[in-house]
């Protein structure tokens, strides 16, 4: 048993291969942000520390496009800012309508399942999205208390409008939850314009960040509805409080209410925040603010388009409604007679390039190709490009050699001649 | 609206001040550490992404002393990987019994309310623990499927001898959670030889590392018994998945049989692993088994006797119960007269030093001194008494100029004459 031998099994240091992570995240971090989390911790009462959390909420304001106070981290994956929150709202008993269009919607339907809801789903087909008028007709049947949707489903690389689901919802007194994990910071994402109620997200898609922090927006309509809720832990409440009337929330880890103390003045202790995870969001938001939103969207349309380009020049086939494409990931159907799974590995073990392929009914059907964050940039288009080409050959796809880049260097030249500004390119 | 200016509100570049953390956690991360998080990320199906994650498996049973397979990450803070495990284990209407001795008996009563267990607690003074025939009387009381417990209880400095309960619990068919954040890799745990069937902890005490992931173990009879709630996400399951019969865990997040899923061969994905928490992780456990933990744990008892002397030579009265002191976090009495926190306040303005107070009924009444991990070194217990002295000096208090770093270098002194190895007097 290694556990008692006197000589411990420690394995080599850290040493992990240089890769280029163009699959649907996560993807290569911004240098800036990997130093961001190797900074000295700071103590979780430091006036500094506190001063870091106030400011990221400030950010994460700006990159919600919000007035909502109540923006803030939950420490975990993306998914445990979308459970915290659907979690905090949804009490046992409640209606939740999931329009499902992915995966992820999947994952949605079945949080709200363990929260106890009474969960009514619609869905269509991968590679779809919904139609306004399906939705506020299934709100119509179902009357539900919440209605989770995913704005863009990595799964099926489609992403669904949003303008016009809030409104519907707030018509029938629904709350509109969006898991914006994989548009927030690649396209245009109206949190206030668009009358989301609740939205969550991560760092490791277009944000350059690492996987490891959701970011939460919450707004007055929500902390409204779950202030009956609001508990205080025993050790640490005074002993005046009084517990609340509504039903408790069924987790303590990611109860929103608690960690609303927790981001308020009184920073009533809640969970020891992840400290790297505070300095990576907070840089993250400061290098998509400084970039500026609009142009960090234009950069990810611009690759998406060069990178389009150049897998239509190969005659291969993208997957999905076009009209209703994600920006930063790319579905491609693997062609008829080729091994998908050793392209991918040629792409890994010749170019050191990760390129992902998808779940459920679309699972070694296609590729998908992620240009997001950090990593959406024409190099990385054009490498990407070329290596897959290169991979298609040696597999005997009739890949004409060089007609991918130049595609794709065509878009490219063509957005250079509208001398829009050169960050765009980049 | 700041969102909508056209100049974002950015904020100055992060620049954390320089600080000794001597609080009760989170510390000072080891540089290697913070290196080791600021690697480049890799996809979460890269082969040696899934290396790295089984190497911290073996590193996670070495430092948990156990030869459970299931020793993975959860994450989020400590509490994640806590209520990840409770969830699991505790169906709606399951019995649980928490023997409470501070702050974090409470969370952990708090956790099985939130589970729907039916929840019997017994407690003793702050500052004391429990004698064994305590706990197995209210077993045979209360006839708890679960006993959850913790082993050192930061809010009070003392911890709860474990060696007997494990046995008493399995006599009486109860499984034994125990929560060994504040303890693991500072004094001796023995998950297996103790009977211990899950326990979780973090990395942000005596491990040297950030906060941000907890570290989980579960035995097989633990298993056994979460394998009837072994779901699936429909997103992803495949066709012939037939549900369980268990009820399902009332958390997708915190779900063990599924991130066991993700941990074991199979790799069926869950939530995006924080990579740079895995490699931070690695890198504590690693640091930790190469020193060998019994040099640790003699490091962190040597901190404990030195840092007491230094405290008591200043006449201050140490909390709590002598025998049953945690060696990794000393609480101090705060003396009569004396404002506590304007002390905290020079420790933190004066010298950059951090110390901390506690909760519930011992706010205010109480300092805590941590001398934990990467912190727990000669030189940070000579200069925190050093500047406590000044502090304490400057508010009136009559401490013998002096009198602490001699009585500390005396217990030094004792320690190498003894000719321990150099490394204990680090």
């Amino acid at each position: 048993m290694s556990a008692t031998s006197n000589s411990p099994e420690l394995f080599e240091p850290l040493n992990p291969p240089p890769r280029l992570l163009m699959g649907p995240g996560p993807i290569n971090c911004d240098p800036r942000v990997l130093h961001a989390m190797a900074m000295p911790p700071l103590g979780h009462s430091d006036p500094t520390f506190w001063r870091y959390m106030d400011e990221t909420m400030v950010l994460l304001r700006q990159l919600f496009r919000t007035e909502n106070h109540w923006s803030f981290l939950v420490n975990g994956s993306a998914r445990a800012g979308i459970e915290a929150l659907m979690i905090s709202i949804i009490a046992p008993g409640d209606r939740v309508l999931v329009p499902i269009f992915g995966r992820f919607g999947h994952l949605l339907t079945e949080i709200a399942e363990r929260c106890g809801a009474e969960t009514s789903t619609i869905e269509v087909e991968w590679g779809a999205v919904f139609d306004p008028a399906q939705i506020d007709a299934a709100i119509q049947k179902h009357q539900p208390k919440l209605v989770a949707l995913v704005h863009g489903d990595t799964s099926t690389t489609t992403v669904q409008p949003l303008a016009e689901i809030g409104p519907i919802c707030r018509r029938h007194g629904a709350f509109l939850f969006v898991d914006a994990t994989a548009t927030l910071g690649g396209m245009p994402f109206e949190t206030d314009t668009w009358q989301i109620d609740a939205v969550a997200a991560g760092l490791q898609k277009c944000l350059s960040g690492p996987p490891g922090t959701a970011l939460v927006s919450l707004n007055e309509r929500v902390v409204e509805a779950i202030a009956t809720r609001q508990h205080i832990e025993h050790g640490i409440a005074p002993a005046d409080f009084e517990p609340p009337l509504g039903p408790k929330i069924q987790s303590n880890y990611l109860d929103i209410p608690m960690l609303m103390k927790w981001w308020s003045g009184t920073r009533l202790p809640h969970h020891t925040e992840a400290t790297p995870m505070l300095y990576a969001a907070r840089e993250c938001a400061r290098i998509a603010l400084a970039d500026g939103l609009e142009t960090s969207f234009g950069r990810h349309q611009l690759s998406s388009n060069a990178l389009t380009a150049g897998l239509e020049a190969m005659n291969l086939e993208l997957f999905g409604d076009r009209a209703h494409k994600m920006p930063n990931v790319t579905g491609v159907l693997i062609p008829n007679g080729i091994d998908g799974e050793a392209v991918r590995r040629d792409m890994l073990d010749c170019f050191g390039i990760e390129i992902g392929t998808s779940f459920g009914p679309l699972q070694g059907k296609i590729w998908r190709i992620g240009t997001m964050g950090y990593n959406c940039r024409r190099q990385n288009v054009l490498i990407c490009l070329a290596a897959l080409e290169t991979a298609l050959l040696r597999r005997g796809y009739p890949a004409r050699a060089g007609a991918a880049v130049e595609a794709a260097l065509g878009v490219y030249d063509v957005w250079d001649a509208r001398s829009t500004p050169a960050a765009l390119a980049n």
